[in-house]
């Protein structure tokens, strides 16, 4: 079959690997119908050392299940299902918690013999507890707001989560990529009554509006925090979501965060330190978020996604064919397009 | 009047400073009948440059009222009462959020003019919001116990809060002194039905282990957290509360938490970065606590307190006059004495 993988910085082929196969008893086999590009894989893109086995790329993907192990319960050939974006077992104390992110039994895709989601099909692992069963064909207008449960909109309702976000909330959400976009969006939809969005690019900020942001904020660093701070009687806001992950975009949520309040991590931190020393402490400043549990949240979001409430897929900007991916990530990384569609 | 001031490392003196009187119309001026040393002035005992004018220290103390201004309507003179380590006007939004330590009107004690606790006497500003008063007499013994609420007690209990501990929960607590053991304390009064302390004075510990920590960890750094880890099935702990305020007890904190988990911080942070990157991301650990609103815990803390429930004044382990205060930092700073009561 045909998948995307990364040989270094801006090394990415379509080639041919092997076919994607059950190799556990808890496997399934999906054919994917459509897959992304993720803003965190334009990292490696960005300053991948050149590897010679190269890496499989994706973790986004939602498709057809062509086969299941037989261990597997809960899926049957034909299923249209998407995954998130870490695969787990679904039953272990970690998954029971909601973090399925740190699964015993669980890993990521493109790792450890494991498909990426940029190809034609991809071995799941812990298929039952891994995927989710989507009620709508595989021609579905909704799949590509369906895609988003897979990563972007989970990991943005992660950060309104793990910021107490709820009805009369004031939130900064820090960056217009496609994960800021749906922070905004899960923000509104969970009650946030004010959302101050920060970033730079028009139209991404006026797709933020149209997902409830009630201000938008073009300065960056110093400046974007003294404007976020006349917005708000100089107090900051009690929830932050920062969703760009450099020591930069973090230094200005601290900056903008309000006393006692909390700053939700959802950029893929490329810093190693925090900057939360006395000031911090004093104001008692609380970091949280991190990879999100994207498993514990799809059926929740499920049903406003499916009835239309929020079209979170409108963060894709363009569709590409297989063969067309590395173009796609050309495109990511010089903001010529938000989000790309992988259509194999 | 007599009290203390620090001129710099190892420099305490006691001395005549001005009597504390009423300056502004909602001032209360509190003869002090308990004061104590706090592991926080031990950081300026060890560092602090020379300063000419010196600092008044001290920020935990009960007595009582001698005068109240003309604004102050809930006390009155013969009041006892004891007072939380900052003011605060407990009306504001902070305040009325439970953050009285960012009060829009409150402050610290023995800066801008405001006395220090370790004094004959204290200005209180905004005593209304600030005091809370005690149904004891001035000779009870309950005193020391009550003095807790002012700090070590009430700041034990936001780390065990801000870290979610509740009933079943297992716990770490770093640290012995104080704050760590009232830590130990305040999580057994919520339910934990694990803590762990981590700690090397014997002394300190086998006090600890009264305070219901279940297991006693000698061992610091890398080694510590082998064993914390080992005795939690490699997981760590969901919440921990870090009582010390060093690099390394952060570093320990990060160590031993679970995936998912909190580290609470309660010692004052004598670092100026975290280092939370791409580990402590993927495993979504949160970094919360700091300084403690402990105005916003006396009340539910002090049945507790009176009724004989709960002891944290056996933390104090020696007494002194004031006159014998330089003493008492020496003692605390030597590791003699853990925590030192001031009787002026």
């Amino acid at each position: 079959m045909r998948a995307t993988v990364m040989y270094g910085a801006g090394d990415v082929r379509v080639e041919d690997v092997p076919d994607a196969g059950l190799r556990e008893p808890t496997d399934a086999v999906v054919r994917v119908v459509l897959s992304c590009i993720c803003g965190s894989d334009l990292w490696p893109y960005a300053s991948m050392p050149s590897s010679s086995p190269g890496r499989r790329m994706g973790h986004e993907f939602l498709g057809v299940v062509e086969e299941v192990g037989p261990e597997v319960s809960g899926f049957r050939a034909g299923d249209v299902v998407v995954s998130p974006f870490t695969w787990a077992d679904g039953s272990c104390d970690f998954c029971a918690a909601g973090l399925h992110t740190s699964c015993r039994h669980g890993g990521r895709y493109g790792a450890d013999g494991v498909d990426g989601g940029q190809g034609e099909a991809v071995r799941v692992p812990q298929a039952d507890g891994t995927l989710v069963r989507l009620p709508v064909g595989e021609d579905s207008a909704l799949l590509p707001s369906l895609l988003t449960l897979s990563d972007v909109f989970c990991t943005g309702h992660h950060g309104a989560v793990t910021t107490g976000v709820g009805p009369g909330t004031a939130v900064t959400v820090i960056g217009d990529g496609a994960v800021g976009l749906c922070a905004v969006l899960a923000a509104r939809r969970l009650g946030a009554e004010r959302i101050l969005l920060m970033g730079r690019h028009a139209e991404r900020t006026d797709l933020g509006r149209e997902f409830g942001a009630t201000d938008v904020i073009a300065q960056r660093g110093a400046e974007g925090v003294a404007r976020v701070r006349e917005l708000t009687r100089g107090d900051g806001t009690h929830a932050v979501i920062e969703c760009v992950g450099t020591g930069q975009a973090l230094e200005t949520a601290l900056g903008v965060v309000r006393d006692g309040g909390a700053v939700s991590r959802l950029g893929v931190s490329q810093y190693t330190k925090v900057p939360m020393g006395f000031d911090a402490f004093m104001r008692n400043i609380t970091l949280t978020g991190g990879a999100a549990p994207a498993r514990a949240y799809i059926e929740q979001l499920l049903p406003d996604v499916l009835d239309g409430a929020v079209q979170p897929g409108r963060v894709f900007d363009r569709t590409v064919g297989l063969d067309e991916v590395p173009g796609g990530y050309r495109a990511m990384a010089d903001r010529e397009a938000l989000k790309v569609l992988v259509r194999p």
